[in-house]
């Protein structure tokens, strides 16, 4: 579809071939039980998955890998990894799964540089089936905290498109985006309490399913992005497994009308659990449509009570803006699996989509995603602006190449877009050519009034635009925050604020 | 029902009787357009609605009155309002409706203190129809911003109960609770973007459906109770008005059963709008129920479709808990007002309560509520030992006195109660004994896990058991974003933190 020949994929990089810099840091004997230096294990915490950090780690080059690793396995070993860091000037980088793709794990190398993974903090600890909440600790991944909990008969449902390498911290560190398109779109609405180590003592917040008393606590640790604290655990919303689901695929002539549709939906109050708009070009690469129709799936779930008069109104809805529905309405009820062909279609695609990208990567295509959400009004500037921005700058750098469009979450008052961009092989400036594209899309975004990031994070690489959305004076306050809870600066230097 | 005669109320007092202190600041020519140190203005302006306030209200004791009331037009009023207070060491006090419950608007003596009033800023600036959001002022009261939204068929559907006299730019200082039962239960869901003037600049969100940039920078305003900046506007979420109703109220033996329903329906994820539990004694006080029944009133509602499966399903979820559906349910489709006898019943107790309260503080009867929130495994004991305690401080400062619950909002984990609770006239000793209960029902609530407040803010009145329930760290970042946008400290001070 680019029109060049399949490039043969580079070999995967192997520790004899990686190039990475002498570790600045000895193993102590007070962090005997938890630090490494060894090459192998600080090299596979050199980089998350941004499309740069692909092109280097396939390229061999590990020279952003941390001097040490540390594996708590406990609060108290938090506590006692943040006192060495401050006492030594040593800057901390908490890591999850490793998925950022905004260089939320890549720390400027002017100190030396100790990685906080949390992999053996992955337990959930209690159960409260009476209030259906779970406390787990913040390195449990996604399939890890799920097996857990499924003898309880309860699930988190939150599934990013990281769900298999992401952890419930990293969620809550960078807010991430989940698997209900409505309502409970971010991570956030799940957190009923958190506990953060900080370097000025434990923040640990109150159970409560709400509360009016000051603003929220937990919503300043959330996003926080391991500049204020090391987040160590969480009691998470979880929720039975549902029992009754509807799905439907609406085909409509162009994009447009899809978001009409989506529109329509969203400020019904009917909250589909799947509200995704796709447009031509992303529902004929993922193999959900192939007569040039832009898509809108819908799917409804319940623990407790059909949803066929839910989804019976939103199909209604989106007809009466234009939309199809050739194959009509599935609904499963009472834990039948599987749903309609399309959506499933779409649910493969979408788990595939980070597997795909390193496999492009290997062969030499630049390729990544970058999403937003914006107003509704603001939608056809916004999606305009980026069309043509980021068309412009493939062709500029690229020679040309492809741009798709979906929404992942809707709102009453706006939607989420989420694009992906591929283009032909550029070696030897590769990431300088990324950059740039990578640029003028977010030039668009900040232009067009949308967020720089809906559910990415902002990390280093979306600081400038970041900077220009967010206000001067919430910067003063959060760095006002930051210096009373990390007087020293020792977590996360450059993410978020300088 | 208290065993004592019913007395006679006081009279009103006059400003002839009021006693307030000499106004320490003259009205400067920088000033002259929007300042007054006027005696009527400045008493007007002294209190709150807390039962001391009411009390020293009524006995003409004005000695809380400010200095100096000012009335800004535009930001840039709120801007040299602020410029001059931090020049000539004057607190600042923002004041939006003057309802406050918790002694937000009354501020030490130590410095002058000028009130700043919002009352000249309530216009509906713009509305767009497309997103569904409006740009609000926040002086805006709650009759008065919907009569300018309704030419637009739109509403804010916010209406705590002070919507009467409470203002836009108050329910985001203090996290309003409001009108919807589930979902959004606090007026914070239904903020699009928000401005705050501050002493170091203008924060001003960007309008965003949603964003994952960093932690809120809207989350932070909400709830900051005057001390971070002076709220100026929001761009609220706005909707058309409900089409589709539907009522009913269900009668349980005990609160329990009752509690158990609200729980059912709330974890069904059925988002009912109205979800109250009365317990016998509320019941029978509002004029609800008069066969000794709690009950669990429910209200359903849509702009969109109709509301009869989930309201049907929601009585069946109540009836399973042994609830009974006497009168059935009321169904209103297609704009019909009104409802089940017993929600509107209901509702007119809701909004005569402060008039109510008020005549009673007129008799000498001291009388008063509080509210919280928790999970719903530490409900019964959180309301066991808040009837002990508030019981016991009754009996012991005023001879006996009556105790009521209702849940005001119920979360997929846990509710919100909320107490009231009525006692017999202490003729000279009413605001000490009223604070010995009030001091019981705190520590009931702290020991048992809720918070001190789900909407009636923290204040001065609740900071000792706010001081207990938010973590140290917390107060740490709060005091840093403080420090850096009002190093002066001229914002309210001793609202929230030092």
């Amino acid at each position: 579809m680019l029109g060049v020949p399949t490039p043969t994929p580079a070999p995967e990089p192997t520790l004899a071939t990686a190039r990475l810099p002498v570790a600045r840091l000895a193993v102590t004997e007070a962090l005997a039980r938890m630090a490494t230096n060894d090459d192998e294990v600080r090299a596979r915490h050199a980089y998350g998955r941004a499309y740069p950090d692909l092109v280097r780690a396939f390229s061999g080059d590990f020279s952003a890998a941390p001097d040490l690793v540390l594996f708590p396995e406990h609060t108290a070993d938090v506590i006692t990894a943040l006192e060495w860091a401050e006492r030594e000037g040593v800057t901390i980088v908490p890591y999850g799964g490793g998925t950022s793709v905004v260089g939320g794990v890549e720390a400027p190398r002017a100190r030396p540089i100790a990685t906080l993974s949390l992999s053996r903090m992955g337990r959930v600890l209690e159960v409260d089936a009476v209030t259906r909440a779970a406390r787990i600790e913040a390195g449990a991944m996604g399939p890890d905290l799920e097996r857990q909990l499924a003898p309880h008969g309860l699930t988190l449902r939150h599934f990013p498109q990281s769900f298999e390498f992401s952890t419930l911290g990293g969620w809550l560190a960078t807010r991430a985006g989940g698997h209900y398109a409505t309502l409970m779109t971010h991570v956030d609405e799940l957190v009923e309490a958190v506990t953060m180590v900080t370097p000025r003592g434990v923040y640990a917040t109150r159970r409560l399913p709400a509360s009016g008393a000051g603003p929220s606590p937990e919503r300043l640790v959330l996003g926080s992005e391991g500049i204020l604290g090391v987040i160590t655990e969480a009691w998470m919303r979880v929720v039975p497994r549902p029992r009754f689901r509807a799905s439907a695929a609406l085909h409509f002539p162009s994009f447009r009308e899809a978001c009409d549709a989506a529109r329509a939906v969203a400020q019904a109050g009917l909250h589909p659990a799947n509200c995704r708009v796709l447009d031509e070009m992303e529902a004929r690469l993922n193999f959900v449509a192939d007569d040039g129709s832009a898509l809108l799936l819908l799917g409804f779930e319940s623990a407790d009570h059909p949803v066929t008069h839910a989804i019976e109104r939103a199909v209604a809805l989106a007809v009466a803006e234009g939309g199809a529905c050739p194959r009509g309405v599935t609904i499963k009820d009472d834990g039948a699996r599987g749903g309609d062909a399309a959506a499933e279609r779409w649910r493969q695609a979408f788990f595939d989509g980070p597997y795909l990208q390193s496999a492009l990567v290997t062969m030499g295509f630049v390729v990544d995603t970058f999403e937003t959400a914006c107003t509704w009004a603001a939608l056809p500037r916004l999606d305009a602006e980026i069309r043509e921005a980021v068309g412009a700058a493939m062709k500029r750098e690229l020679g040309g190449g492809l741009l798709t469009c979906r929404f992942t979450h809707v709102y009453p008052d706006g939607p989420a877009p989420y694009y992906t961009w591929l283009a032909p092989p550029a070696p030897g400036r590769q990431i300088e050519a990324w950059s740039a594209v990578k640029r003028a899309a977010s030039d668009a975004i900040s232009r067009a009034g949308g967020t720089i990031t809906h559910h990415h994070a902002v990390g280093r690489t979306h600081r400038p635009w970041y900077d220009r959305e967010r206000p001067d004076a919430f910067a003063l306050a959060l760095g006002g925050a930051k210096r009373a809870l990390d007087p020293a600066g020792v977590l996360n230097p450059g993410v978020l604020i300088d």
